[in-house]
């Protein structure tokens, strides 16, 4: 048995934001195994295979990569943005863990790509210039009690907050619930971004203030990525385009001002 | 005036890391303005004007780059890892809208790099598999009771933390603190990772068990990443290698569970 497994990150979709290490595990592959959308965006290769897949089977595909690599191929399993976050990388060691032991002699790597907070921060300016968190809105594999009862716990410590998975057909209302809670412990006038396919062609980005986004969350969709300010995160406005969006770096009041609700 | 600002992330250090885009832009750039060992990593170029400053003048440095720019040159401000994660893009923003108005019509720009707890996460398996946050321990810009507020509100909401400058000369036991308040609200055998320079050529890589890490914290340094697991992130054994850590996707029990110590 002399397959390997990689497990790697594409980035926000731009060729220009994918690392070198990345395109190289790319290219050195014999099989491509991924979620279908994300295999499109790398060109066909003669005598590399690609094994396409649907969405929400990630623990089935983690565990056919794995079976290919145990048969000696040379297998890189892709990602959208970087694999470790809400991606492949954590459902890749979920299916070792579980399955058939000798697959913990595999060599096993990683390549991490540029998340889509980053690219989404990039954009805009500097809005995770302060403390900041990531949380992902599905409810298909954590209860919604969680994710609220998270939501509550750094709205109330004045993190910025960075929504991952934030609305589909199957979970229509969830965002709408979330920027209504955050609406109740910040500032009407913090920041909310929608950053919609970053780095991908059909991008767009809006700025919107708090005490709009929970009317606007139907217009999310699983491509967006919300990030919503911490109550110091600000707009400089310029002539000629969108306001910049920055976090200052320094806190000088506690974290628990904002958790009465400032309206 | 056309000169121009693009904020730089250099990412961890490898040029395997580096992405095309952020490549360019230094390349393109007539004035490099950063941290002097982050513009050590660049090669010396002709025609090209390199401004290294110290540590801890962030503001000033921004100025400096801002002022440039507003003289026509091409300036590129560098940073290790992610620009915009406790780097330079809030303090350019700062510089920004404290400074001369007319700064404003400079055409800025920031390009993404892979951040330290990407790299560290890549090392080690998937230990970002849930929800988790970035926490800077300095409290040069902030008081450390909002610090370890925060700190408190995410250790009882189970999210993977990770802590950036968790430690210098200037700051010695905010680490060791630190990690005895998670010991209270973590079972004994959660992995904390010491990632040290991921990416470098001195880099090292630590696995400790939350009961022996604060004990560990004096072997930290300003060039580690420090990530605490949720209650659920765990070891897969391995032979002939370290283990991989990860942190399952799914979330099944109350993130208040752990809340009152585990030991």
């Amino acid at each position: 048995m002399s397959g390997s497994l990689v497990i790697v990150g594409l980035g926000p979709g731009e060729a220009r934001w994918l690392t070198p290490a990345a395109k190289a595990a790319i290219e050195c592959a014999s099989d491509l195994v991924g979620y279908g959308p994300y295999l499109d965006r790398i060109p066909a290769r003669e005598g590399q295979t690609k094994h396409g897949s649907d969405n929400r089977v990630e623990i089935a595909r983690a565990g056919h990569a794995l079976t290919l690599a145990a048969q000696g191929r040379a297998v890189a399993v892709v990602s959208g943005g970087d694999p470790g976050v809400f991606a492949m990388a954590a459902a890749v060691f979920e299916a070792l863990e579980a399955g058939d032991p000798a697959w913990l002699a595999l060599p096993i790597a990683i390549e991490p790509g540029i998340t889509a907070m980053l690219a989404a921060a990039a954009r805009t300016g500097a809005p995770l210039g302060g403390d900041f968190c990531a949380i992902s809105l599905s409810d298909n594999l954590k209860p919604w009690e969680v994710a609220t009862a998270r939501l509550e716990a750094v709205l109330r410590a004045d993190f910025v907050i960075c929504l991952y998975n934030p609305i589909s057909r199957a979970r229509p209302w969830q965002l709408g619930q979330a920027l209504g809670m955050a609406a109740r412990h910040r500032p009407v006038d913090t920041p909310v971004i929608f950053a919609r396919a970053i780095g991908r062609r059909d991008e767009s980005l809006r700025v919107l203030r708090m005490d709009e986004a929970a009317a606007a969350a139907g217009s999310a969709d699983m491509a967006t990525l919300v990030m919503i300010g911490a109550s110091s995160t600000r707009l400089i406005a310029r002539e000629g385009g969108a306001p910049y969006v920055y976090t200052p770096r320094s806190v000088t009041k506690s974290p628990c001002a904002t958790s009465q609700g400032r309206t």
